[in-house]
């Protein structure tokens, strides 16, 4: 079935009805706003900003961010104490949130709504926190976005349908913005698609062609118009980047509606873990509950762990295969592939030069020990011995190591030390994590589940 | 029970009698060869070299050299044909020997005789062939160890007793006339092993203290007395150097006889196994026919297989725990411990960067491949895919390595050819080669036996 793109729009575009509903409740809140904002201070300016402003935004994802614009005197902390002033009065179930400077969160009217603190600044080059440069971004897609919001919406979709929206640490993708102007460069969704199918990694994008005042080393570097001195998709992987380019060429070849909407992935326990056994490895999986803070702390902390998982088996000299995690409702867990639970249980150890003044140390520290399963003896000029391993078996130095101080990060420790399970090989194939383990034994993309 | 060296001497060195038949006996054939030397060309020398010359032989060593030293306008095989042809005179059981040149070996009224040609050169510094060396070593030693030939003999047998005797490759140990330089510079046997116990690696030890013309990166340096550019140690291996630095440090606390004369080790196949049960490694033995060459040419072929092996098992990511051989009267056998027998099936592999030119190669090769596991899938820029190894079991891997024509040297490769056998852990527990199986899973000193 060859897509359309005005079935896809159907879907993604919010109806004549719905921008003007969407239209009318930001005006209200902006107006609510205004007038509390004006008694505080006349000079703090009430806008909003966003895809909601521009016109890009997708129909299910209405929410609406209204940034206070305050004069730079303005200390840090009266910033937040007058956000969360306003947002008590006019949002209901107010949240407090953190990012490089707190914001509230809470609802309006049905709709989601952000309001967002930040400083006037004269150009997007002399800001005081990344948030001061939203005013400028807003400004710019709006003046040179109009008649192609369609085409940012398809695109955005697309990058959904490829698990590759969004610039946060759960997915590190596209974000919003730089969807934005990837349209503004190529003029429309085909066009980027059909550029980045010749993207190399490191590639460079402009919209003028102002030399660079500096160099970046990240998978895609889009220099943001409004700062030469800012990557737009540094947040981008090289796996995100490597997906969409790889999806790109096959969606320009196969035009398929699963890449914008993918199927649900229908794959059972047993056929994932036929996929287990011919590997002839083993499977160890750690199940905790979910730690309760935001995917951006969660998803790094998970990262960090696993890397460390990885690393202290490495040097217990367990062979790793492979690592990854489940985020899944109220459960994580992590999966260590390994070519063995269990390795032996004798260790060559060196010890220091014969002769060397280290020598009788060594000889007198292995003369009656617990561990030894071998006299010492001589290897070249060296002394060597062999030893019994203090763990052999993977499962046992992991239940030791999650129970430790070392190597995790905070909020996991905190979980781990409310308790945790461990299970292998048959028994770790839990049924809740099953889409992600049938995605590492059996990786599909998504437009091809 | 402390040594007495009076004790020692008595088992190794010669008794008057057969010092003075030695010297008959040498003096007889020396005579019958100048005859028949006089008659070819009168330049021709014929002199007695060698420990026997020196006084400085074992009774149980008693080999008589004896060197025909040519002109040098004699060309290479001239000189051979002239000791094949005095050898087939004066000796029986005559066998040809090949060093840098060959030499002749036969027997003499019940004594091992070598008839070895030579050049007549004006200095051991301007020599054509090593062999050369050896009347200026003769004449070194002779004028210089006088009174302290027993003290070389104690040496010597100490020396057999760790198993550091002789320079060749079987053993890689202290060569004969390296002892007796040893004693000529320090005087004793005791001496030497009380100097040998301060060596480090590297030591250099010269008779006179001229300035070193020469660097030399070898375990223990000894300036040839009569060439300055020569180690004499040159042969000698780390691990025979620390050997006989540990062995001297502690036969001077310990004083035992055992050191001169170890016991035979009494281990049982059933002691060993319960070593080897311990470490739960696997062991692999590949047994074949003993190649029939001189050692010289065997072990050095035996190394280098053993490393081969070893390195070709990691290639494939066998984990090689230890490796060893062991020559018996017809059998070689070679042991390979193993972390474990089998590895996964499975393998990860690298293909090459998501969009590059070999991307399309890749996807294509893996479209229908037998050996794949799962789909290509993307691991940061690259394309990534999960195959079968070809071997995941080490003996079945190791039977067509054996078959092959790479990595095996031409006398072990003529008898693999022949046929060999592949036995693993317990059945790989061959009586026959006990010994070194026991040496590798419980090494002991051989004074410790």
């Amino acid at each position: 079935m060859i897509v359309m793109y005005s079935n896809i729009l159907k879907k993604i575009k919010p109806s004549r009805e719905e921008e003007e509903e969407l239209k009318r409740i930001s005006r209200e809140i902006i107006k609510e706003i205004r007038e509390i904002a004006k008694n505080i201070d006349s000079r703090i300016k009430v806008e909003l900003l966003g895809s909601c402003s521009r016109n890009t935004w997708l129909r299910y994802e209405k929410d609406i961010d209204i940034f206070l614009i305050f004069p730079q005197e303005y200390p840090k902390d009266k910033l937040e104490k007058i956000v969360e002033r306003i947002g008590a009065k006019v949002l209901k179930n107010l949240q407090k949130k953190y990012a490089e400077h707190p914001y509230v969160k809470g609802e309006y009217k049905g709709y989601e709504v952000e309001i967002v603190p930040c400083y006037a600044c004269k150009s997007a080059e002399n800001i005081i926190s990344a948030v001061d440069r939203t005013p400028f971004h807003n400004e710019f897609v709006k003046r040179n976005i109009s008649g192609k919001e369609d085409e940012v919406r398809l695109l955005k979709q697309f990058l959904k349908g490829i698990s590759c929206y969004g610039a946060e640490a759960k997915v590190e993708g596209f974000s919003g913005y730089l969807c934005e102007l990837l349209v503004i460069k190529y003029g429309s969704f085909e066009n980027v698609l059909k550029n980045a199918s010749k993207w190399k990694f490191g590639e460079v994008i402009q919209l003028d062609e102002k030399k660079l005042r500096k160099k970046f080393s990240s998978a895609l570097i889009f220099i943001d118009p409004v700062d030469k001195n800012r990557n737009v998709a540094s947040a981008l992987s090289e796996e995100k980047l490597a997906l969409f380019i790889y999806a790109s060429k096959q969606f320009l070849k196969q035009r398929k509606e699963t890449f914008f909407f993918p199927k649900e992935r229908k794959i059972s326990k047993k056929e994932v873990l036929i996929k287990f056994k011919e590997r002839r490895t083993e499977l160890i999986a750690i199940i905790f509950s979910k730690p309760d803070v935001v995917d951006d702390v969660l998803y790094p902390q998970l990262k960090k762990f696993i890397k460390n998982i990885k690393k202290v088996l490495k040097e217990k000299e367990f062979f790793v295969e492979g690592i990854f995690f489940s985020v899944e409702k109220e459960k994580v867990a992590v999966f260590i592939e390994l070519r063995s639970i269990e390795i032996p249980q004798a260790k060559l150890h060196f010890g220091p030069f014969v002769n060397s003044s280290h020598e009788s140390n060594f000889l007198n520290k292995y003369k009656n020990n617990a561990m030894k399963l071998t006299e010492p003896f001589i290897i070249g000029k060296r002394w060597a011995i062999v030893l019994k391993r203090k763990y052999n078996n993977a499962v046992s130095f992991l239940k030791e190591f999650l129970k430790g101080e070392e190597g995790i990060p905070k909020h996991i420790k905190r979980e781990l030390r409310k308790g945790f399970k461990i299970k292998f090989n048959e028994h770790a194939f839990i049924e809740e994590f099953i889409g992600e383990i049938a995605n590492y034994f059996d990786p599909r993309f998504p437009w091809e589940y």
